[in-house]
């Protein structure tokens, strides 16, 4: 079996996470993907978080199972060896992901000219052109404003990058689907999405714009509850704390169970005359709840309660440090979790590497790869991919318009 | 034009975020999505935010463009009818997304039996089979112990449910690749994660793993601060809090010409020996660079600010509220971004609703749609996917086995 995607050949300019985590994601489902980098490395080359010897984490993370070409996009004929590799033939080829948005040499109009039927899908800051990066979309949208201890005013921006983690997503799948119709008119597609709108979209699609527009709710900051219905952290008697779920029925009254706070909750129906069957009952009587169940937490340890939240079947979770998850949570151990695998990582040393989190009954799932040292592939690319003889290939070395690994 | 997936079929059982979101983001490409629900609703039917009268901001956000079928899957024939919808023929049809994991009637193996070439994606919690929820992942690898406040050992959990949406954009793009799997070899495909894996692999993809396993660092808090660079919040004479950033070489100049704090940085420089040229010098100078940059902002107010940072094309972001964002940003207003529209929402009203944030040269973005109120396409779909006569759709609602819109 191969990765569901074997054969496909995507080409990426990029930096940052969206668009590399967009082609990442395409290679580790079996595509051919190419990144193509200036000669000194991308703008991403040396993000954190780094090695002690400054080497990327990130960008291993972000380029796993790429192939890697360093060309010097500043002399002209540096330009027309990306304008080759990105619209080389090949029927499941002409797939350009790029959000270094750059007129002229670089733009699908140009592009498309050497290949009719090219796909390009372009991510940009958002649609004004403005630049845009997690870290300002974030706090415009209002999510920083509505996170963090109730009562608070200090904005708290979250430390994942989720709008890029979803921007990329999207970009994947918004080449898959101009393939898609590729395959069935031959046609290509100038494809754009932009970080802003996402966000925008996102806003929207769980309901916030409407709880504003329609019902005139700035949503205030609520601390670590779920939203609307019984989810809440609480610290047990050894200082773990754990976060426990009350969002359906089922999730309730397991939890009403396991906790043996049947009357407490009876008592505070009555009190408030609230039907706590009801999720936003449990919302609007929250801080009671939490009362009620504070002690039973408070004494027992994590040991003690952990066993019995498994026999119930609630969804708990226990809060961790990234060193602690990565340590302790058989999930992310090579070995436990087939996702993970030991890998070389060149000038980093060897760690666990997640594949893709999707499997496919018919495909394999790749191995995790390494990244690529910097121009790794220049040479073979250009042969392979631009159709280069041998010599050209050796001019265009000599006069430092393309370099490979150092 | 047409919607991209014009003529693609997608059935979709499902409740809360992820999944809903896929179908909804095909749906919003111009797929037919069609979502079956239990006669009552799905587990998510009143999910907040909420009306004033109840009603499901969440669920009309989520479920935008679907048809909705309402059907008693307790009952054999109402299997039966959900068996029917899913693998109805069609050759652009046969694709079935869920987070419902139910064994037996409703799995791949079975489904599989009336549509060899069935596509089913399923998203579960765990890959032990455990529930799992953003909530409660999202603690468990560790991203609420580096949130917030430097120096602060408080958990601060997102509020945007990003493993959920992430999830549900990779549902999407593990759909379409095995239908073009399907387009080339004929072959179904059962496919799985789970929104741990998801957030598993992404604490790798974006370094935090090799932070750990490499480096032995445990990511403290660092407030808003941009991660291993330059970025930070600032608060303005008027109140106002900007974030800006200092990531690239272009931004870290631009930042420090506009706020004319080149000497200010030369000292830091002298003083730290320092080349704050260097992403990793400025992370580690921030609170020096900060100090100095702090009675610029607090001297000036945003409206003083604003043109001097657009002119310079700098990275940055005002932080506002929800409702702020929503009442006072162009690219959140129907007219002036034509992503959104006003739809008017049955049950809910007229508010302004985005489409999909992509965009093909070469087809259509269909204009976002209403939800559908709960079972509003039962009797159609019966019909036009089903292929049951009218004489028997008849009988079924009679039987109380399938419900229309109440």
């Amino acid at each position: 079996m191969q990765g569901i995607l074997q054969g496909m050949r995507v080409v990426e300019g990029s930096a940052f996470v969206a668009i590399p985590l967009a082609g990442m994601t395409l290679a580790q489902m079996g595509a051919d993907v190419i990144r193509f980098d200036r000669l000194e490395g991308g703008l991403d080359a040396h993000r954190w978080p780094v090695t002690a010897q400054g080497q990327s984490l990130f960008w291993a993370g972000m380029n796993k199972g790429k192939r890697s070409v360093a060309v010097d996009m500043k002399s002209p004929r540096g330009r027309e060896l990306v304008t080759q590799i990105v619209t080389a033939p090949g029927k499941d080829a002409g797939l350009f992901l790029t959000n270094l948005r750059v007129r002229g040499w670089m733009d699908h109009p140009t592009l498309s000219q050497f290949r009719p039927d090219l796909i390009m899908v372009t991510l940009s800051g958002d649609r004004h052109g403005r630049p845009a990066v997690d870290y300002t979309v974030n706090p415009a949208l209002g999510f920083p404003d509505a996170t963090g201890p109730a009562g608070s005013t200090d904005p708290v921006a979250h430390v994942l990058p989720a709008w890029d983690c979803i921007a990329g997503n999207m970009a994947v799948t918004a080449l898959l689907a101009a393939e898609r119709h590729r395959l069935r008119t031959g046609e290509g597609q100038d494809v754009d999405l932009t970080l802003k709108d996402v966000a925008a979209a996102m806003l929207g699609h769980l309901g916030i714009i409407g709880e504003v527009a329609v019902n005139g709710v700035d949503r205030p900051k609520s601390g670590n509850a779920l939203y609307g219905a019984y989810g809440q952290d609480f610290v047990c008697a050894d200082g773990r704390r754990i976060m426990v779920i009350g969002l359906t029925d089922r999730q309730w009254r397991g939890l009403v169970k396991v906790t043996g706070s049947a009357q407490a909750m009876e008592r505070i129906a009555r009190q408030t005359g609230l039907d706590l069957a009801k999720e936003a009952a449990r919302w609007e009587a929250r801080a009671m709840i939490t009362d009620a169940l504070t002690p039973w937490f408070a004494a027992r340890t994590l040991p003690d309660i952990a066993p019995l939240f498994e026999a119930q079947g609630l969804t708990w979770s226990e809060f961790r440090s990234f060193a602690r998850a990565v340590q302790e949570d058989p999930d992310l151990q090579p070995g436990e979790n087939p996702m993970f695998a030991h890998v070389d990582q060149p000038g980093i040393g060897r760690y666990p590497v997640p594949a893709s989190p999707i499997t496919f009954s018919g495909a394999q799932t790749p191995p995790p790869a390494a990244a690529p040292v910097l121009g790794a592939h220049t040479e073979e690319v250009l042969a392979d991919v631009a159709g280069l003889p041998g010599h050209e290939i050796a001019q265009l070395f000599d006069a430092g318009i393309v370099a490979g690994p150092r």
